[in-house]
């Protein structure tokens, strides 16, 4: 508990823009997060007023952000597992404990854990760490299931890294040595032929409760996610109830707390199959800062808090988020004319600024747009997002 | 401009709970805004991560606060004149400037300038610092306009302190004399018989640029404001054009920039008077937070840095806004046992905790809802709100 308040504390591991997001949220319910960042020029360390500099593989480091706070969550899913156990033996309320995050830590524990609980995954196979075994397995799933095969990091990527599409063998021939090589545990599956990717996002609190936001499309290119489209344009009801009901399963069953984002894959045929679990704040839950009653941000602290969960309501017909994406400005064009200019064009446009430097590729920012009808909300925070990464209205409009 | 992230620096001079939001609206625009706080326990202070402790009286600490920024702006009106004078001869961005703010600061030069451009005001006349004078003049203006008469400290006042409703000549002679011989600077006005008050809040930029926020009515008790319904419920369109561009004249005529907030009397006959002026972020707005595209605080920090204006459009039909009052709460029910239950009873209620400590009639949060009908909207409102500041559901209602 702040002393000075009476409210409670929550720590985030991470000083990115979702512990900057989590703050600015925090804010409206009488708090002020801290944080666990790397270094003093981090997103959220560049707004919040209580940080702890430090390593989020350093226990001390843990321990002193820790320290009072009514619970400690994540801002990433970095934290080793065995530093999390050691938290909770100290007394730490951590949310999502250490028993559901591991499976936002490691592919296959998570895939082999839904797969025993009999929800839909792609057919995968753990590839062993030896350089021989693993063409060996990657050959026998291939000829099982088709090239391409999808080969995939256990641990640690994030964005489309530490993902490989493989072809044929050669591919695999030229790409599986070398990570074994370095000793990165491995995974491959089908390379699922699919309509669209889809989130079910939810939150659930300690007492249990669950809220689920409306089920969204997110639109990846080269593995990163560069829209979100709120709801899903075209998903049938039956569709989202079946998104809704798997990701409320899930959560249950993994005892998660606090945000849950379950990516998904739809085939064509209109089947869902799990890709991914995220148990924080997530990119395909930035439209409900402007799009929902509730915030994932807020909710998250009301998860981890065991406060009430809020609404979960969109609150415009449609809302689409577009992502900034650090690119190759105009030279010339800092960032503050680009929002000048953005916010000229497209007064309704909700902006949010990371406050990172712009590396090609890199998450810099997001636009909302909310309205009546998803292709014409889509296309102006497209244009307003692509504008703030470079300095150009990827439709040719000038104002000049 | 601040060197890690190439975007503007605003300061605000007062770190209460309008810093606090600002700070929070400044955050997905890139920015931390710096605060003069007089004390690191004030609600701005305890969120934000630059803070300059230091008096708002002291032309030292807010040249500190000013160094480097884009921008200085204000939390409350009482930075003196001269100083912000020698503020502007420094070369320091002052928005609102003393010419604009000095029609916030006193309310004798305020009415004599509305009166002068011709805008409608209350009848009024300054009252001489002598106590004989006074009374004199308070006798000769109640003989012309009628007894009650409001008397106002002409600097100074806020929630209903400085003013004084006096019924007759033996109220004058029991309460102005000491105010007289206190040196408090006096103004007397008619008490003007009216059907409700509305506010007109809008926001303009250096540019010229100006936007303008529905009208809304506010509700005070005791000279609190103490509810805001948005849109001002059965005005019509005339009526809410003529206070727009009442307030649109203002601004442009006091050469305001930033949020200004024109507080007006509606008579029974339909007209409409000026009361008061603030130009900052005001407690009319705050339910631009959840019920307009852009909220009050993210546009006064678009126009004091000449960024286009947002979208002002109500997002609902309805949004009530409710002020959590420093009451006398049910004896070990703290405030976060109050959120857990006003959270349970309303998930879509958005409630803005202020951080301060609950002294009775403070201001210490709001809750803000949306909705369809006023009526309904307004009754979860003022619920959540009294149930924040007691404990107590005022309708008598029990989840047990």
């Amino acid at each position: 508990v702040d002393q000075r308040t009476g409210l409670p504390v929550v720590a985030m591991v991470g000083g990115g823009q979702l512990a900057r997001m989590t703050h600015q949220a925090a804010i409206p319910l009488g708090q002020a997060l801290r944080v666990l960042a790397t270094d003093p020029g981090e997103p959220a360390a560049l707004v919040a007023p209580d940080v702890v500099i430090g390593d989020h593989r350093d226990l001390d480091a843990l321990r002193r952000v820790a320290a009072g706070a009514e619970a400690l969550t994540f801002d990433h899913e970095h934290v080793p597992e065995e530093l999390l156990r050691a938290l909770v033996a100290d007394g730490v309320t951590v949310h999502p404990g250490p028993d559901a995050l591991r499976h936002a830590q490691d592919k296959l524990v998570m895939r082999r854990r839904l797969a025993a609980l009999g929800e839909p995954v792609p057919p995968f196979v753990e590839v062993p760490g030896d350089g021989e075994g693993a063409l060996e397995v990657l050959a026998d799933f291939a000829a099982e299931h088709g090239w391409p095969v999808v080969l995939k990091a256990v641990r640690g990527g994030y964005d489309g890294r530490g993902v490989w599409v493989l072809d044929d063998a050669d591919a695999a021939r030229a790409t599986v040595p070398d990570l074994v090589a370095a000793g990165v545990p491995l995974m491959v599956e089908q390379r699922v032929v699919l309509r669209r990717e889809l989130a079910a996002v939810l939150a659930r609190s300690p007492f249990g409760q669950a809220a689920l936001y409306p089920v969204v499309e997110t639109v990846q290119v080269g593995g990163i996610c560069t829209e979100v489209l709120a709801p899903a344009p075209g998903l049938d009801e039956e569709a989202a109830d079946a998104a809704g009901a798997l990701a409320l399963r899930i959560a249950g069953a993994l005892g998660v707390v606090g945000l849950l984002a379950v990516e998904l894959f739809e085939t064509p045929e209109g089947r869902l199959l799990v890709n991914e679990l995220a148990m924080r704040p997530h990119n395909s839950a930035h439209w409900t800062q402007d799009g929902a009653t509730t915030s994932q941000f807020e909710q998250h602290l009301r998860a981890v808090l065991d406060y009430p969960l809020g609404s979960t309501a969109a609150t415009a017909p449609a809302c689409v988020m577009a992502n900034v994406l650090g690119g190759d400005p105009v030279p010339g064009i800092g960032m503050d004319e680009r929002l000048h200019h953005t916010l000229a064009r497209f007064p309704e446009a909700r902006v949010h600024l990371y406050g990172k430097g712009e590396r090609p590729g890199r998450k810099i920012g997001h636009v909302n747009v909310t309205g009546a009808r998803v292709a014409d909300v889509r296309a102006r925070a497209r244009l307003a997002a692509d504008h703030l990464s470079t300095g150009v209205w990827s439709d040719g409009w000038s104002s000049h």
